[in-house]
């Protein structure tokens, strides 16, 4: 049997420890290609580039697996891989992550890390994303790592029923904490906002964001859910946004002419 | 009776000739204020600024309305539109648009455009985003002025049901082309990317992208159909991707422990 080629991509950068936490984990599973980012991407949500040129450079950060660091977007990331560096070759999985913070709930809207595995999943690969519920730079990626392996492995040989991307969240806890997986819906939630307002050194008045989530859905099939009570939430995700259940109330509309 | 807030937004940036037509439609509606990028956001998806601080800076582009150009994305104009300059007050609505180019089917995804609106209605606030399916400069946008009119007066009148947010794409037809509103689901489709190569003056290689929308959702009750056939196309959006039809399926991995 022909090795598996994962493609494994992040928003938070090359350098990024939970990038080095999955291509050890991806390795065991096939041939791994790394293309990520040069730079931090994170809230870059699904942003391509499309008025500057891209670059692609070849780097050596991991041991053994072929790896290059992108101008661009995570999307600008699995674009390149699929239609430049890998154009002639199948791609089996991409992995995107482990992200610094959560990508549950509506926070896969803005998620670089997320929207990287989507655009792959657009693309026909089938595709996961993991973060970790820890922001600090020394987050322990391993705890999951039973899990997430896990995880690689049921996709790479079965596939994901009826869907091509996973969104995988893992709460901070250690692996004996850790309850198991459970398989949800995306949570309803919303982001607070504040801007903090100061003066630059020319006395210019500046916005800078910062926020709250909050949190009110608290159904046991929600993925916030489910890391509050210590499981690691698996939503099978897509790129449908349409409310299908105001298509018919709005029919009234049809053919509406004026 | 109070008049109605609407806040105008849009992604091409504060002096789009497509923004423009939007704020002379709207203000026949209720107080407009417009907050918009001060230059070309195309392509931005959700992306927000969080790791440099944004400038608002009042500007006087339309008569007698209201107007700010914002330094950050289109999502970065909504944040601050509703937790800064309007944080004492309520907006009845959140118009985006119009834009120039398609934003039916998966390009939703993609754009700016949406990406303000749905912020919008990630705040409650019922939203539509609009775009003319003509690219050029000086694209028509008051051939479907009616149209326009008449769905900004519905949803402030009488809301959104079962959402919040609605995707709005206008082919480009003359007035008496336009044969009438068809409210659909989001198309499936795709883009198949190309990169073209070349060198910069320093002779390192480089990558543009370029790309081909394929559609292969032949269904009547699509967007893309719908645009196809001579109609407005109005796709009922929100911000769930979650794949319910997988939910069952994947029973199976519930509580898996390991």
């Amino acid at each position: 049997m022909n090795k598996k080629l994962i493609l494994v991509t992040n928003d938070d950068g090359i350098f990024a420890p939970g990038l080095k936490a999955l291509v050890e984990i991806a390795k065991n599973h096939g041939e791994v290609v790394v293309v990520a980012p040069n730079s931090p991407q994170s809230g870059m949500g699904h942003a391509i580039t499309m008025n500057l040129p891209l670059r692609l450079h070849k780097i050596d950060v991991f041991e053994d697996i072929e790896s290059y660091e992108c101008s661009g977007t995570p999307v600008d990331c699995v674009k390149l891989a699929k239609n430049v560096l890998l154009k002639e070759r199948n791609i089996d999985l991409c992995l995107s992550g482990i992200n610094h913070g959560s990508n549950a709930s509506i926070n896969i809207i803005y998620s670089g890390t997320m929207s990287a595995a989507m655009e792959a999943s657009l693309e026909g690969i089938p595709s996961i994303g993991f973060s970790l519920l820890d922001y600090s730079f020394d987050a322990d990626f391993w705890q999951a790592m039973p899990y997430i392996d896990f995880l690689i492995s049921k996709v790479l040989h079965e596939g994901i029923n009826d869907c091509k991307l996973l969104n995988v969240n893992i709460p901070k806890l250690t692996r004996k904490e850790i309850k198991g997986i459970k398989i949800c819906r995306q949570s309803e939630g919303n982001w607070v906002e504040e801007f903090k307002e100061g003066k630059d050194p020319r006395n210019q008045t500046y916005y800078w964001l910062t926020g709250q989530f909050l949190w009110d859905d608290p159904h046991h099939d929600t993925d916030l859910w489910a890391l509050d009570h210590g499981y690691i939430s698996v939503v099978p995700s897509g790129h449908d946004l349409t409310v299908h259940k105001a298509l018919p109330s709005n029919a009234h509309l049809e053919n509406q002419t004026i």
